[in-house]
């Protein structure tokens, strides 16, 4: 009975077809973009019945998102295992942002993850219900511990206690974000210091 | 002669024809999306030839960015001529910079308005081509007006002299328009009020 259920879940859940897929899909939306990838294409060049890939997400947005998650997953703040770790916390909050937003200008310097990023943005966009899942997945997570990160300088008094916490996190990392987003102007590790120096500032304790 | 070019260019620009075309434009890509609307949708509804929109407009890119660009102007920071005015300058930096930033929160709020600049804001995220247009015609001139408010406020020694114009502006709008880009917040006249707040203090004079 254990052994018939291994092998349904197996059969559900192969984790090699799944890896496979997962990367195929990061590749196609990275040379086609979002509105080029269709669950045909990436059927056939992982190798697996179009069936496959619909038992397991029910629509490309679905699988757009976990092709960017397994792709960041281990690259970004968390442990090996994949659980979510802190923010760097030297003690020296502006070092240790300036760190965090740094290594985000790196990411968007790969063009492959660029344009799968891009991919995803664009969909989030005009679709509330993928938004809602990203927010769930993957924004709503680093969020969680950017916040932690800026409430334990709230709590040694390096920021203004009465500031709310949303309103930091947008404040130090959406000028990176929207320039990217918008392809508004250069995006560079010395403009990156500057955001969060001028941020910090903004935030501080009065 | 004069006669001649006058009508060949009435042919080629009838000024009502342009306007029927992208107010149809404008609703289609607000109830349907920019994956959503095809030219061939737009033709039909506003009773014309596909060559004509193609005639004006390369791609349905371009004729998203002038739907929005022309339903934008007037009720933005520019004259009844549509010739750009200045942000309003009272002398109060601070509550200058609010009354932009809440009018923006009320423009997001407007359904057809959200789900068209959703639809551009979609495209532009991953077709280079149009987000430079975008810059040039839309941003670029937003920013300009933008960055000379910030610039006389510099002059009076509001803001920090070293500053950097363009990551001031990137300081005070990005917050709002991120988080409408990622539906990551709500967005409310008075978080707008504390943005701007805490964006000013990071960089004001020291």
């Amino acid at each position: 009975m254990a052994t018939e259920t291994q092998r349904s879940t197996g059969r559900r859940r192969n984790p090699a077809t799944r890896a496979t897929i997962l990367a195929t899909a990061f590749d196609v939306v990275a040379e086609l973009g979002y509105a080029g990838l269709t669950i045909e294409k990436v059927a056939a060049r992982a190798g697996v019945g179009k069936q496959t890939i619909y038992r397991w997400w029910p629509n490309k947005g679905a699988l757009v998102l976990d092709a960017v998650l397994e792709r960041t997953a281990g690259s970004g703040p968390e442990g090996a295992d994949g659980a979510p770790a802190e923010l760097p916390d030297t003690g020296d909050l502006e070092a240790d942002l300036i760190a965090v937003l740094v290594a985000t200008v790196a990411e968007f310097a790969d063009p492959d993850f660029d344009r799968a990023l891009r991919g995803l943005t664009a969909a989030i966009i005009e679709d509330a219900e993928l938004a809602g899942a990203y927010r769930e997945r993957l924004d709503g997570p680093m969020r969680e511990l950017k916040k932690r990160r800026l409430r334990r300088a709230q709590e040694v008094g390096q920021l203004d206690p009465d500031v709310d916490l949303d309103l930091a996190v947008d404040l130090v990392f959406a000028p990176v974000a929207q320039r990217w987003t918008e392809r508004s102007g250069d995006l560079t590790p010395d403009g990156a210091r500057a955001v969060v120096r001028h941020a910090l500032r903004g935030l501080a304790a009065r």
